[in-house]
């Protein structure tokens, strides 16, 4: 890939943004406890003092994802954008419980929710946005959305929450331990990060259609896309370039990250480099010179072409998926589009 | 009060415990990660390692009033017990937190969750144990509940759950307040405590009944209920016997809790006294000198007499909500039972 070309924003991104962002407001509108100006400092729509900020959200691909499903079976978007809105919540949920687990001051160029308000008031705002995620599902009631369909996109959520956390446990067992392979990272990547994109592409989809099978395909595109996104951060991680990322040079390796290439490292690299690696890892602080030793252990093992063929692999596999499945035009190319998006971005 | 008689225990816990037991199992069963094992010692099914034990579980309060409510309508109880454990798994969820964010190493006479598998996989634990309280009610289709009601009863514990989290952030927000009032420390255990308990009784009766007036009339004698059960908590919290509360001697003063007695102690205390009292909560650590002089402190002003005589107000207003309401004999005289046991309660 030519770092050079400009990416593709797909223009999905665009079409539902606006939608989205009100659906999300309106959940938290009326809420006044400051608990609430956590959330919304989080979420980038004020600042550390409750002030309206013109906020550089997240990229909302859950819920981009979640409404393009449901238009590519037919379904009318708009009566899925409560269940956009809940897995956006539920995403950011878990984001503010990791600042915390992993000891982040900083995530999208801010100081994270934790570093502001303190540990214990950042466990409340996650705890309440989940359960905010379940209550903005209620919301489907009001777009002619039958019991029966409701309940089922409540079971779909609260399983992918699960798992998702399951993912995060998983993920920070790994810190300790050195056999980390390959299978154990995409086990946990499965679960921390396909399970809930998958969902957001089932969900929207069953929200839009009775047919059982397209919405499996479209989940198992989701789980392809999901993981081949995960992939490519882990790239970003430590190959990224700060002013577009918003993490400091070789930040995943100074937060010691089991992320793919180092699992691919653990598993690969023989010998001297192996210990190497681990002596590093086992260090209290990775200052520089360790990070520049960890990329050079990397590069000679080509950890970074490994991992980017592994993410066009499951671009590839997300595209077959696609294929078999009877979807309209725009949202199947928009569909495509996102997962190109997906392994080539830049932040 | 006298403390040597003996406090009865009402008959309605016995009568659901092994139907509730069976319950919450089966909502976990079949869970293989790790993040179960913390659930299961927590819940106090299993030790440290995972091997099962004869716990000491908790009073299951909630789910036996959720229970007790809806036998009390005329309903069969055993359809609401799907209900019944998602109350008691998010009461449990909220304690796992609780005891993260007051650094708190025991409970129930055991090491709290994080003292054994450390603070982020602790955050883990009640993440998942909120989720799986949701996905406990999708066991309420199985029992014939139709799904509007299943729906209705989503909302009312995501609310319940949400105004929990809401008094958990007041609670913590007074922690480095002196100006607290009797008033704030009631707005603060309305939500942290009384909601859903109130909850449990509403949802109870309304998986039961489609009588308003029954279902709104339990509702509100759950919050009078609610609020004389965290009273008299605070009570035995400063003046509990250790080997019944499982909390050492004036545990709630040296955690500088803002319970009951110290926020009447702020607001009635006046000139050396009052000073004396913030000092000592100023403190790093009250030793025992100083746990002798704030209880010397409390009981010069009758904090103890006082805390006791309002939560016998609210056992009182708890009943006269009880009288108007056409409800079946043997719970009526149960809940009755409930509410007396919750004022007299030794632990």
């Amino acid at each position: 890939m030519n770092r050079d070309q400009k990416v593709k924003v797909p223009l999905a991104f665009k079409r539902y943004r606006s939608a989205i962002n009100t659906e999300l407001r309106s959940v938290l509108a009326d809420r006044k406890s400051p608990l609430y100006e956590m959330m919304r400092y989080h979420l980038g729509w004020a600042d550390e003092q409750g002030n309206p900020v013109r906020g550089s959200p997240g990229k909302a691909l859950r819920p981009t994802l979640c409404l393009l499903a449901c238009e590519a079976v037919g379904g009318s978007w708009y009566k899925a954008l409560p269940a956009a809105a809940g897995m956006e919540l539920m995403h950011n949920f878990s984001l503010i419980h990791d600042d915390i687990q992993d000891d982040d001051r900083e995530r999208r160029h801010r100081p994270t929710v934790w570093s502001i308000w303190g540990k214990s008031q950042a466990i409340n705002a996650g705890d309440a946005l989940a359960t905010i995620a379940g209550l903005s599902l209620l919301g489907l009631a009001q777009r002619g959305i039958p019991a029966g369909r409701q309940l089922l996109t409540h079971k779909l959520m609260y399983e992918a929450c699960l798992t998702t956390i399951e993912g995060q446990y998983l993920d920070i067992s790994y810190e300790s331990r050195f056999d980390i392979l390959v299978s154990d990272y995409l086990e946990m990547i499965e679960r921390k990060t396909a399970a809930l994109i998958a969902r957001s592409l089932e969900v929207g989809a069953l929200l839009g259609s009775d047919d059982e099978d397209v919405i499996r395909g479209l989940s198992r595109f989701g789980w392809n896309l999901g993981l081949a996104f995960q992939v490519r951060d882990d790239i970003l991680g430590i190959w990224g370039d700060e002013r577009k990322t918003g993490k400091p040079w070789g930040s995943d390796i100074r937060h010691k990250k089991k992320s793919l290439p180092i699992a691919y490292a653990l598993e690969t690299a023989k010998g001297k480099a192996r210990r190497e690696l681990v002596d590093i890892y086992q260090e209290e602080v990775i200052d520089d010179e360790g990070v520049r030793v960890v990329l050079g252990i990397l590069e000679a093992i080509q950890a970074g072409v490994y991992a980017q063929s592994l993410a066009n692999e499951y671009y590839s596999a997300a595209l077959k998926q696609l294929r078999g499945l009877s979807l309209l035009p725009w949202p199947r190319s928009q569909l495509r589009d996102m997962a190109r998006f997906v392994v080539e971005r830049e932040s």
